[in-house]
């Protein structure tokens, strides 16, 4: 029998991350190749090539060109139908909204069976797999990037809801006389935790402190390229104002994860994204609120952890997620 | 074979509500005993003597006590672990904490399976068999009584989480700067929708206000018997301060629905518990918040309705859970 490979891609806005790991679950090449924004069958026409040229039988074996790969898993930002294949409302690939995934993945794949899945929730099952929630069933993940994810899984089973809607995490609303958030709405988590939010309370702070601070001189001199990682390493050297700014953000995390706790009572919550760097900065005041706002006394010291898989994780879930779909056949 | 019957009781702090049903669901007779807040034993057994007179066999029939009972599900208050039958905190049964109510079913019931469940949980599983949730798949229920109730299903599985700590919706902290909870923290839903919270409101309303208001005066003549139907009645007649206080439950139960939707996305969200009595004071400002907070398009318009079973939904529940506990074996 030919070894069986699995393929998992992550399509973000400007590159698709992608993995082909074997039946074991063990990754054994890695790549990344670029988004067409505006073309979803350019994109993964060009994935396909690529992965062609990795795991193709030998020439002259007169096995067809995907033989050897068992299924294909995709993530993809935006509201994902997982039982269709139908990609709603995804603000970074404008030109792949209302079309179906899973479609375009049969054209270009020679009909390898394939599953979708929104990103985060991807992520999610990566992190299930092979990363920070490995040995548990139930689990909460945000992932703080320029906007904030969530993915919940219940019993080793990703919650999608009843119209895909589901895990909205960062679109909670923590405090009605909170900012106004990207979604339209005020107070919503994302509206203090995404990067957006915070880039945006970086600059306002500096406006209003004296010129000669180290966060005005940064702000000042960074411009447009401000990143919350700049900001980290200015609170790494002691920049009061920027540790405040991201005790905030770990605070008003932290309030979003009690609710959490409070309502699905996880094993583990998993904090995720380019803005979990800062690491302690944040993950300190989220783990001093959580324990005052859980109810359940056995759920006080739940573990909120940062996720191990970095910016492979979703690329690694989708592969684990076609995986198990084939060993439900 | 002999006709199978289940029993589905739930255990309050002043009484408890059974009810025996047949194989189909159809009830056959309902009643109620009375319980004894310190004993679990003295009340199952009371309970068993007047199930026994319903159903036991005929005299000279040979059979035993409850030959005909098939199974018996119990809904309490408190923190109920399902598989274990341990029943932890639960404020109105000091005399029952840290028991066993499997165990003492079964001493009670001369071994008769038996499934146990949190109040609302077997709440919702009734309104889900019978009632405002037949047909669905996911649901979440929100029980309006002296405290606030929650109560998760998805796929058709009640959440009860990793530590039986899950759906305690009604300690969602919706704003950081709100009211004091009765569980200490702050700004919780139940904090303004729950009634200890909405008599509290009242009283404090009818103290700035001038004093000649029908608020005022109901609050006076009515002292500590001041109940929330009370405040309802004043309100149906046009009184605004009374409407005032319901408009807010109804927008802070809206609040919370709306992150309910986000996160799970179910089929319909039930409102239940003596409050919801209120009906349209409450449902109207909830529902004209929850469409304005839902961020899927598809989710926005999802139906907020009112409990069908009324008080007798978890002894219904209950049984109902049994059934299917007996089902699955």
């Amino acid at each position: 029998m030919a070894t069986e490979f699995y393929l998992g891609a992550d399509i973000g806005g400007t590159g698709v991350k992608y993995i082909i790991s074997n039946g074991l679950g063990d990754i054994v090449h890695q790549g990344e190749v670029p988004t067409d924004p505006n073309s979803g069958k350019r994109t993964l026409g060009r994935l396909a090539m690529e992965v062609a040229e990795k795991i193709s039988p030998p020439e002259g074996s007169g096995e067809a060109m995907f033989s050897r790969l068992a299924a294909v898993g995709l993530a993809c930002a935006g509201i994902v139908n997982p039982e269709s294949g139908h990609l709603g409302r995804s603000p970074n690939l404008p030109g792949w909204e209302e079309s179906n995934l899973k479609r375009i993945i049969a054209n270009e794949f020679q009909d390898i069976p394939s599953v979708v899945a929104n990103d985060v929730n991807a992520a999610l099952y990566g992190e299930y797999s092979f990363g920070a929630g490995r040995g548990c069933r139930n689990l909460v993940m945000i992932a703080l990037g320029t906007g904030v994810g969530g993915g919940i899984m219940l019993d080793g089973q990703l919650v999608v809801g009843s119209h895909n809607g589901a895990a909205e995490i960062g679109h909670m609303v923590l405090d009605p006389s909170g900012p106004t958030c990207t979604c339209g709405g005020v107070g919503c988590l994302e509206s203090w935790a995404g990067s957006v939010a915070i880039l945006k309370q970086a600059r306002l702070m500096a406006k209003v402190e004296l010129q000669d601070t180290a966060l005005a001189k940064m702000v000042a001199e960074k411009g447009d390229d401000l990143s919350t990682r700049d900001l980290s390493l200015l609170a790494e050297q002691g920049d009061a104002a920027s540790v405040a700014i991201f005790a905030e953000v770990g605070h008003r995390l932290g309030h979003a994860v009690g609710n959490m706790v409070n309502l699905l009572d996880p094993d583990r919550v998993i904090i995720g994204g380019g803005v979990a760097q800062a690491g302690e900065l944040i993950m300190g005041p989220c783990r001093a609120l959580v324990p005052q706002m859980v109810l359940a006394d056995e759920a006080k010291n739940i573990p909120v952890v940062p996720a191990e898989l970095g910016t492979m994780a979703a690329a690694v879930g989708a592969a684990s997620l076609a995986r198990r779909e084939q060993a439900d056949r």
